[in-house]
């Protein structure tokens, strides 16, 4: 069994950052989505609209939060959540599997 | 509408090349699959057990199949066939998206 069944995908990756970030979206029948996504090594910075639950897959990070002093180191089976209209700052410090659920 | 719908995916990513190769498997009601992936610019050999539909969603690359002299321009948009129990050299000159289908 799959982890994620009777989706749909688009056959097109977005690609973000050069494409040092590449991503799918998945959307389910009910019309929610989640984006499945790699990130190269590097320093990226993202903007959310929606509120953002991200979990790590497999890879290290750390994550400033806009707002937050203090950068949080998180790992493959971690995960952290991002406020709306906001945006974070991710050192990836390996290659970064990600899932990232956007919450209404 | 999507150009995907009904399949199941999991949540990790399939890591090749030190995550210069990255692809998520798809699968379809009937059992059969694809995979979406996104090659960073680099040069790299893939073999097949099945044959491969490898259409090349963005990007440009040459691709040499094995036994061949000439090596052959692909382009976004076009694809090329892999015969099974065979091998490809790719050179991907930019960031290239690509859907591969594995034929019984």
């Amino acid at each position: 069994m799959s982890d994620f069944n009777e989706v749909s995908i688009n056959r097109a990756a977005n690609v973000y950052f050069d494409g040092k970030v590449v991503s799918r979206t998945i959307t389910f029948k009910d019309g929610s989505f989640k984006t499945l996504g790699v990130m190269q090594a590097g320093e990226y910075n993202f903007g959310t609209k929606e509120a953002e639950l991200m979990e790590i897959t497999a890879g290290d990070c750390e994550i400033l939060l806009a707002g937050a002093s203090e950068w949080q180191t998180i790992k493959g089976g971690e995960s952290f959540n991002v406020d709306a209209n906001s945006s974070f700052d991710i050192k990836a410090k390996t290659i970064v599997d990600y899932c990232c659920t956007y919450i209404d």
